[in-house]
């Protein structure tokens, strides 16, 4: 069976251009089947205050009304995601720019909490490879910007993490599959402020060690249940840490595997 | 031999939402391979407006800067693309929306003409067929907006019409290839303020008299040389009228062939 790797790159890359430019370079030079899952980073709050789009919050999150929805979609699936394509092009890798829209790929479910309605945000509901797959095949990598739709004419916003997640375990029965969360850490540390602390691997006892002891932080916690969710759904490895891991045999990060 | 539909649409269609719509309709419910090409429409303009961008003009022909170049980057691949896709995928026309970029399939150079620079506008120089067949073979639908690139990592602002004929033209061996260019009139009119003055059947012969007589009008010029260039590079026919021409048998149009 062979590897397929989903790699999800965020802010910390997206962000800086001298940082997207070297990684691409490296991604470009990785072998086999690969899907990359990009966020959108600084710029879309940077558009909505030049365009005077104001941020609408209800109780602490961010509610996608249809003009922060056109921003979404113009920055992250415009700008960012053919600027990325254009890279990896001069880096001899081919490669074509996705929403789940293109190619019927990610459908989701607009999202309603209760009473509250966090507007144009898409759960996840079915991921269809088949086009993929022949892509794929045919050595061309699809790069994922962080938008779905309904099947029904509406786009929708959805956590890029999710999106790299879902879709390794959308492949994991074709696949063997490997996940990459890039982030700006070295992985899940036991100290916060010391990075050479990682924690190499992690299965579920450890994770239940780790919890116990109190050294999953806040923001650790959703990641690695994201982690765990693909593990238990057979994708075989989730790796989190900088994106040096995938291609600097040196480098420490965290490997995540059922046993 | 398979026929293969390349399908032009403009402004009169995209700045209008219902329009759009009631095209993209009945666009899905055209059989055999297709790819739509379109155009930037008013958007563009209005959101530089919006951000305070400056158009800069060079002898009457607007200069595409850096910023005016995200900002159709923004339009054309993000809002327009994608929301067309999210519109087709509605109508069950599996469609997957394209810069040149992407699948590397249209590239170009910046353009430059004795001392005046245009900036990031393109010429294409190289139609790449392979990822597009691909997927016209997997009654995928490409779509396309008016953006190339330059294999160096350069996207570029390339003209709707040209993108559709060289698309048709790179065809022509593989499928007999048919180009439509809709717009907000019936065709070539031998009146222009009569819309039923249409001008059938245009071949050569045809295309020099109506030359003499005046009835090709400025406007009309480089839209009919685009033409016969596509008929001359073994494109079978090239149609052009109000978009009714692809569905309604009964609406006049101009068709323009060989002979």
């Amino acid at each position: 069976m062979k590897t397929l790797k989903v790699i999800k790159i965020g802010g910390n890359i997206i962000n800086d251009s001298i940082a997207l430019s070297g990684f691409l370079q490296q991604f470009s030079t990785i072998d086999g089947p690969k899907i990359l899952v990009h966020g959108g980073g600084k710029l879309a709050t940077k558009l909505a205050k030049q365009m005077q789009v104001d941020v609408q919050m209800i109780d602490g999150r961010r509610v996608t009304n249809a003009e922060t929805l056109d921003i979404i979609t113009m920055v992250y699936a415009g700008k960012i995601n053919k600027n990325i394509i254009a890279e990896l092009q001069k880096n001899k890798c081919n490669s074509i720019g996705f929403t789940g829209a293109d190619g019927n790929t990610i459908v989701a479910g607009k999202r309603t909490v209760k009473e509250i309605d966090y507007g144009f945000v898409g759960d996840i509901v079915n991921i269809n490879t088949a086009v993929l797959e022949l892509l794929l095949n045919a050595n061309v990598t699809p790069v994922f910007c962080a938008i779905t739709h309904d099947e029904k004419g509406q786009l929708l916003n959805t956590n890029a993490d999710t999106i790299a997640s879902e879709l390794a375990i959308a492949f994991a029965k074709k696949f063997q599959t490997e996940l990459y969360y890039c982030f700006e850490k070295n992985g899940v540390l036991l100290d916060v402020n010391n990075d050479d602390s990682v924690v190499e691997h992690i299965n579920h006892k450890k994770y239940q060690e780790l919890l116990k002891e109190g050294v999953i932080t806040d923001g650790m916690l959703p990641k690695l249940n994201n982690c765990f969710h693909a593990i238990e759904k057979n994708v075989d490895k989730v790796c989190i840490g900088k994106s040096e891991m995938l291609y600097n045999q040196n480098s420490k990060f965290t490997t995540i595997q059922a046993s």
